[in-house]
């Protein structure tokens, strides 16, 4: 390492509430030279930051996505430069966030870094919608699984019958353009159709939105409802938790 | 809803240390007229809240656990003595954390309240040891479970065949005591034994220790580390990015 080089940090943003940063990643923003993002910490927390310090790494000029070596490259760069540059990604660095990539580009050029972790959003989005991912008696493990994989692969690696057979609650990012297949996979792997599926778009969001129906009707439910990316899909039992909770507050007092 | 009751805030404290409360977190932490916790957020976030705000309902004055029971009826008092509440939770409440039930007691007694996700330790323990959770390669899910499931239940419902078979990367929470137990039945069911493994004490505390072994060898790695709870453990081929980094930035400068 040289003793001029600057140094990286890693943040997760968080889904994209400002108030769910954290106090780590707030103060790394607000004492950055620059810092690199795209598109998925949202609209509040990248306005938040003065444009003369935001690189836009998601698209380049021409509308093209910016490839992944061009980000390893630049935050190489702007390090050896000098400066205390901010990587910001989505929820969090480590969860499909594709940080542990530019960790070990940076590790490879001797860039000294930190990884700030931040609330993903297959965490947040259930939350802030009253679904809890897991139940002390019913429930034992929760699954995060993205539904859009890299194109580029020969196959699937997911193996939604094993994920199926867990028994637990299944949480797809990326899962809005796929639901047809894999609400399918999974029905053919046995699950019940009638399991209650969630969709929550812009988790966290000032316009967030969440619709609910069953693995049988939910790609009805999100075509009448036009749900969009971004979008965590949730899978099972404890997302009936969220309407009997709205149906007990509607009720008032016992 | 009485107008005179106060509100409960669900919150996440994080992994422990103070700078990875969420900016919500730490708001409400300095607003709130009490505070009821267990040990989970760790030294540093307890010791900061006010002593006379505290009420620890992880310990009963003879040593006994107190009952949940007991803590959901206290959330509603407190609310209904108009106080401004915060249920604070190690990680996320709503992961292995019960706030799914205490959020359908406050709403069975209309009591309002709102749930502040946090970071959770699976996430935060991986991040900060250098370990991402997935890879867009070669790893497209990461499963959470408890290696503590509830003495009471007739048997367990962790299907570790299933989460073997998912490929994808598991992290157990509370699974220190029961390593022997899970890393058995997942070479049983076919995981490799060479596929390496990581225990994180206390991720993100001061005193955070990281022990690296293999599923083979794992259990007398946690004897001879005398690891001890709490702890995450991280099984995957993404351990092996920890130590890949660990040798690049030794060796310095390609």
């Amino acid at each position: 390492m040289n003793e001029n080089d600057g140094t990286v940090y890693l943040v997760g943003s968080g889904p994209g509430d400002p108030e769910l940063l954290t106090v780590r990643a707030r103060e790394l923003l607000e004492d950055a030279d620059v810092v690199l993002h795209d598109k998925l910490p949202g609209p509040e927390i990248i306005g938040a930051i003065p444009p003369e310090k935001r690189e836009d790494v998601g698209k380049r000029a021409g509308g093209e996505r910016t490839d992944q070596e061009y980000t390893n490259d630049r935050l190489v760069e702007l390090a050896r430069e000098g400066n205390r540059v901010v990587r910001l990604k989505g929820g969090d660095p480590f969860v499909f966030g594709r940080g542990g990539e530019e960790m070990e580009h940076l590790a490879a050029h001797g860039i000294e870094f930190e990884v700030v972790p931040g609330l993903p959003s297959p965490v947040a989005g259930p939350g802030v919608a009253g679904i809890p991912l897991t139940h002390r008696e019913w429930v034992s493990s929760v699954s995060f699984v993205t539904g859009h994989e890299d194109p580029d692969k020969p196959e699937s690696t997911v193996d939604w019958a094993a994920l199926a057979a867990t028994g637990g609650t299944i949480v797809v990012l990326m899962g809005v353009g796929k639901l047809p297949e894999y609400t399918a996979a999974l029905r053919e792997a046995g699950m019940a159709p009638d399991t209650p599926v969630a969709l929550i778009e812009r988790a966290t969001w000032p316009d967030q939105r969440v619709a609910v129906g069953t693995l049988a009707d939910i790609v009805s439910v999100r075509d009448e409802a036009e749900i969009e990316p971004p979008a965590v899909t949730v899978i099972g039992e404890v997302v009936a938790t969220r309407e009997r909770v709205l149906e007990q507050l509607a009720g008032g007092e016992p």
